[in-house]
């Protein structure tokens, strides 16, 4: 099965776009641009979802739901703030299909059902949920506001890839309103420190936090907290976003609050949110040539028992001891699988579960009964040794966890040795040419030169590093003053 | 609070309208005919989903995920299974929104992005699982597959009421695939009985299992398997249907598979679905004047504390005990609210939780303090006691478990004597205008009289129950021979 991946040498795009179709995660649907989500892929995706809704609940954030539709004119309240992405949406024009007179078996739009007002499917819902937001508050009693919400959203992308650009991706975006300044401020930022330890504790994905610069920002925002991920070809992914809105969606909305002293003020706003993007994250920063690796955390398998065996009587003693191991990884949550096919032959099975990424597989053949032994196979490292019966199931769970700290760890040396400094444009272009990765260079601070950089190289500031020590130094594109490094890279 | 609640016996639709809005379940929205569902409305619904995911993974189903919108040409296939709902639907037409030149600061939908084929915003996903499904399914190997998705769909409904009938709602959509007719007859009728179960020991709604006829049947639909429940004015829901599909989507989608024998067939299929109407449900099967009553098991806070007090010292010394019986309650994973707001009066928040339906509120003053006490007070009695200190938690967890039990009783006994057999027409048109509720009635199985009927009262046959018993008879309209009763109510 593995054999028919391209190698991630050869072409790490196709690599790609492949393993996300043969591991079953997700595919095209028939519908331009939009992905069918598969159940192996959905599963995963909900254990994100699970994790990340813990982690909100606990920050204090409730669920809610608003409409998919937001009509023309609250993007035109909030036009100043939508510029960016908003325009390129679906539009519901209509409301009826009628029977296509002229064309027996056809439907046509109906003419007579044409809606008053065009309706746009919520690229993001800001414009919906802060013209509600405007009855919620009345006086700073009601506030915080600390919503948030799962959903789909569309927004009409012109070239598409599984997960990582899709016409309607799944998301969750945390709408908050807060009395004052200061604690929007410590919202946003706190969400992306929630975001950063779910990207790091759970999915084992090294983050860098830092800020957005003016132009990388979103439209609507004052300030934009961002962690970047980096993929195994280099490049850079974002892999969340938590915006400081200001005051800007509350004035375009209208949502003013009686502070203490009884003086109407307006709200300061916040948004947060990660997508199925995410999952486009998950496997280019662990898989490899043979397929998915998944950290344990979120392996819908955590562990595959394959039997080999000849005879009938061989598969019922290993489905003995099989069910006993069963029942065991269940006491302790540990999700597995027993693999009894007889349909398919065990290197069969092996490559199916390499390519699935499952953690942890265990063998067990009649000699491994005679000898009171499993054969246990790591599939991040592919390596295998034999244990003992007897405490089989608390190794392999400690298994489990030591696999999960690995690829944190794996990754983050990828990552920290794909991070660069350079001190001359000619050193910034052969590093993003050659090693790739992570540049870290002065800027000085202008759009300008930012946007010069990006022509010429198609490399993005992708994040001002929250933790980047003060230093001045001289911008490597203009020469102008500089008070600290920013990363640049290409990123998806 | 409760006091501007208007009377169920005054004004049934007026009391749930405002009910729904004053307890904090839904609103209106900005779009027409969508609902925003609030915070608490949201964690009632999330607990609905948890509680029937775990029920249909525990089935064997997974979830997947499949696009929002479905290709007109799509729905032009299963024409013929589609004529019911899926014309007065949502159109996406164009793709792009653009400044208006002619009036600064509007929006105007951009004629050069108009999209080659229309696309619907799905109002359900047969059309576009089933072309998936295509390419999923070859051999009888890769069946059953049972997979479910959590969804928005939108049917563009002219008379709206909040849950019970919005453009947008949320639901799931189960859709299967099997090899026999028998195993997908199996399949539909298994998840009416999940449905029911949800229903009857979750939610505490008694309901009748039963067949629609074919006049009420999915239009796509062989069969339609139903639960049907009662609400307080008499007046029948529909809570949820499971659809054996006979063949028909797969001879629309041309899903075939290569049976054992190696010849081709067509793919058997059901789909079942419920939906955010649920919540109609709930709130007008149990909820009374003061307002909302709500099943433990759906009680985001299943136990609120209300500090009664003068000083502060006193509250602390409330605090103190409050925090020790929370800890004793969230140990046994009972959800706990201590309502120490300063900013209200004990009388007010007693209302507020009572509107709110928290199924037990504790109260607790400094002569509770003294004597070792609390007062407990049943949300769906309204009762009080006064309970020792000692065992109190073990005694709420119990009377959690008593307003369970009794919630499903007290809609039983009301549900089953507003079932009322009538042997005349006469007697079935006094009935639905006097005592209301089901009627069971001899029916002669022609549509022409289900439709008669229908015309002079508004009732409609909600089911033929399953568990009806064989009985000669004559339909109460036409006069014609009848092998059983029927239940007609007037429905929501």
């Amino acid at each position: 099965m593995s054999k028919n991946l391209t190698k991630r040498e050869e072409d790490y795009s196709k690599w790609y776009n492949e393993l996300v179709v043969k591991a079953d995660l997700a595919e095209n649907s028939g519908v331009r641009g939009c992905m069918v989500i598969k159940p192996y892929g959905y599963a995963i995706w909900e254990k994100m979802q699970a994790e990340l809704d813990r982690m909100f609940k606990e920050t204090g954030h409730s669920n809610a739901y608003f409409p998919l539709f937001v009509p023309k004119s609250m993007f035109e309240a909030e036009e100043k703030n939508a510029e960016g992405f908003a325009k390129e949406c679906a539009v519901v024009t209509h409301y009826r299909l009628k029977n296509d007179e002229s064309r027996p078996g056809k439907l046509m739009v109906d003419p007579n059902a044409k809606l008053e007002e065009e309706l746009i499917v919520r690229p993001t819902s800001e414009a919906i949920i802060w013209s509600t937001y405007k009855s919620w508050v009345q006086s700073y009693r009601d506030l915080p506001l600390l919503i948030n919400q799962w959903a789909n959203v569309v927004r009409w992308e012109m070239r598409t890839r599984l997960f990582l650009r899709t016409a309607e991706f799944l998301w969750q975006e945390g709408h908050t309103a807060h009395a004052t300044k200061a604690e929007a401020l410590e919202e946003s930022e706190k969400m992306m420190h929630v975001y950063a330890d779910f990207a790091e504790n759970f999915m084992a994905i090294p983050v860098i936090k830092g800020l957005k610069t003016e132009s990388e920002r979103f439209a609507g925002a004052e300030e934009t907290y961002c962690i970047e991920a980096l993929m195994q070809d280099g490049k850079a992914l974002q892999a969340g976003t938590s915006h400081f809105l200001g005051q800007n969606f509350a004035e375009a909305f209208d949502v003013k609050f009686a502070n203490q002293e009884g003086k109407q003020e307006y709200v300061w706003g916040t948004s947060w949110g990660v997508s199925t993007r995410l999952m486009g994250a998950l496997v280019m920063t662990h898989s490899d040539d043979n397929g998915l690796v998944l950290p344990p955390n979120l392996a819908p398998i955590q562990v595959v028992i394959v039997p080999i065996f000849r005879t009938e009587e061989e598969l019922a003693a290993i489905t003995n001891v099989a069910h006993e191991l069963m029942g065991q990884f269940k006491s302790l949550r540990i999700s597995v699988k027993f693999d009894n096919r007889t349909t398919q032959k065990p290197g069969f099975k092996f490559a199916e579960w390499e390519l699935k990424g499952v953690p942890v597989r265990i063998a067990i053949g009649p000699k491994d009964l005679e000898n009171g032994t499993f054969e246990v196979a790591r599939r991040d490292t592919l390596t295998k040794e034999i244990i003992a019966k007897d405490g089989a199931v608390s190794h392999v769970s400690g298994l489990l966890e030591q696999i999960q700290k690995d690829l944190f760890d794996k990754a983050l040396r990828f990552r920290d040795k794909h991070i660069t400094e350079v001190n001359s444009f000619e050193e910034f272009k052969e590093v993003l040419e050659t090693k790739t990765g992570f540049v870290s260079a002065h800027w000085d601070g202008t759009a300008e030169t930012e946007e010069k950089i990006k022509d010429l190289t198609k490399a993005t500031i992708r994040c001002i590093p929250l933790n980047r020590k003060e230093e001045e130094g001289i911008c490597v594109f203009s020469g102008a003053k500089s008070v600290g490094r920013v990363l640049f890279a290409k990123a998806y």
